[in-house]
């Protein structure tokens, strides 16, 4: 990484990125590699805003390598492939998600689970195999090996579709590995944002009677207007709270904010499962009486592997799941990221990076 | 429950019994219900010392209806049978463990897992279905609906077979119903009580490689020859546990003190499952992160249902797994649980009923 970032490859690049932890982004040049025999050169045409993005420009984790040209939800064009790339073509629709790689050979990768090797290289803020640095895409193109992209369905449309990629994601492999997906079953879901109105809409699409669970009542109309929510329960309401408990077979817990997981574990039935999605920074405290005594579990998953994030992709194609977007320019990004932190978006930002790199 | 212990039921009954909080048992005349056509009545020969006992005894729960008599790892003979009653005749040798009845109805009764079920009748210190208390195996005799009556398999020991209806089924069914028995794959047994021992048996018995994991380095002698796991990690040694990380794919934690599991979480691999019986009674803290990025689990469990307690004491006795335990008599009880409160016990009490109430 001795190059400057506009130099030390071949093909220029334009994107945003933060080059502190103030997190404010601004115009940046840099460059992406060459295409290489396995990869895909994709012009990119929408990128989600996700709240890691906002998590990682402000290194709430700690692991900022700045300068962060963030976004993990990018959908675009294939403009050029490798010659080993066989699979896609110029002018394919195609994703690019959390990863752009991994180590190949794990026993995770090896199960196509590569969100879990440890090896994984991030699609932006990672040092990638050539030691070169990722970068996201709040940018005009991306390089990205052919293992590694997904095809994006005809019919789905390109910006509401694009958050899936993490979003989407993130909540379809917990249903599926966890077993909650078993029609008519009840499903609560923690936080109406980005990832729980998809969890919603996808609980309805395995159908699941599905019941959103948050702070304030002021989401109930559009969770069950909007997204097709059976029922809506305010956390904060001790007499519903108290009403519904044991009446949930699952729930999906998408809240990074230091929250109570008893109260939720009570709303849970006999066997019941608690998937957090969510990454609380604080320990929370578990009482393991209610684990005990209902055969209860917490589990946590981390998005999803390439192969399971096409079915997913395909999956929400076929069931006419996308995600409810407002769409952004590039340039109004840092005000967005503002209103992000206050939870003011119904439910996704997404970029038109087409229309706002011309 | 008007009259007295000794006059609401036809039949005589001696057993042990805690009047107070100080824990303290003392012979105690009380009676049993007469044999109902659908009851087995038991003359008791043996009975288990369980740590819920001690826990009950001395109101460590809060829910004590003293006189309590504790016991629920009872091994006697069927000295008559209800005319409904074809399963067991007289002479029989058999077992009752944690519950003695549950309401029938219910979703978890449906699924044979009367453990669950919200009416359960446990075999002690509960109000039973005819108003009066229940009394458990610290007694010469004990009246039993026939479906809460288990079949003592006839090579199996009936002293050190009696923990089993306790200890045994609440690690084994756990085991089946989170689906930690693939041989091959490596368990940690978190804790080497009467719990604990056990799973260590049933862990080689199901073929799997089993770590004991302790506080001290005491047990590593007797945990590897006696017990036949195949390694010992002190889990105060920073180093071993660090070289240990990701090693395990299970874990059965039987520890009720407050302890941490972070670190417990860190031995498991990728999507390991970390199960807890013990009941810590004050919540521990769980960080949420290991649990996303590993796709990891916490789950819990209570004893088991009287089908899976069947299939539990059948698969022991074809495995040759009972409890390493110390025979005494009734009146060497106090002196056992004050032993108990040290641990110091190898590694389940036994008290030997049949000659003890001669």
């Amino acid at each position: 990484m001795s190059k400057s970032p506009e130099d030390e490859h071949p093909l220029r690049a334009l994107g945003w990125a933060a080059k502190d932890n103030s997190g404010v982004l601004s115009p940046f040049n840099f460059s992406r590699r060459d295409i290489g025999a396995d990869d895909v050169g994709i012009k990119i045409l929408y990128c989600g805003v996700c709240h890691s993005d906002l998590h990682s420009i402000k290194n709430d984790w700690g692991d900022a390598l700045y300068p962060i040209v963030p976004g993990h939800e990018i959908v675009g064009k294939v403009t050029k492939v490798g010659t080993n790339v066989e699979k896609f073509k110029v002018g394919d629709h195609v994703g690019v998600g959390v990863i752009v790689g991994s180590c190949g050979n794990c026993e995770t990768c090896k199960q196509d689970l590569e969100n879990y090797c440890p090896q994984k290289i991030l699609t932006y803020n990672t040092v990638d195999h050539d030691v070169t640095k990722t970068y996201g895409g709040y940018s005009d193109t991306v390089v990205v090996n052919k293992n590694f992209v997904l095809r994006f369905p005809d019919n789905m449309p390109l910006d509401a579709g694009a958050p899936l990629l993490c979003a989407g994601i993130t909540v379809y492999s917990p249903m599926k590995y966890y077993g909650m997906t078993e029609p008519g079953k009840h499903l609560g879901v923690v936080g109406l944002g980005g990832l729980g109105h998809v969890a919603v809409k996808l609980g309805k699409a395995f159908g699941l009677k599905v019941t959103v669970i948050s702070t304030s009542l002021s989401k109930e109309k559009e969770a069950v207007e909007r997204l097709g929510a059976d029922s809506f329960l305010v956390s904060r309401d001790p007499e519903k709270m108290k009403a519904a408990m044991g009446t949930m077979d699952y729930i999906i817990d998408t809240v990074s904010a230091v929250h109570l997981l008893g109260p939720l574990l009570g709303l849970l039935k006999m066997h019941g499962k608690l998937i957090t999605v969510g990454l609380p920074n604080v320990p929370l405290e578990l009482s393991i009486f209610p684990l005990v005594m209902g055969r209860k579990l917490i589990g946590g998953s981390a998005f999803g592997g390439i192969k399971e994030t096409q079915e997913m992709l395909d999956f929400c194609a076929k069931h006419n799941v996308t995600a409810d977007i407002e769409l952004i320019k590039m340039e109004d990004i840092n005000t967005a990221m503002e209103r992000l932190v206050k939870a003011d978006v119904r439910y996704r930002f997404v970029i038109d990076i087409g229309n706002s790199f011309a």
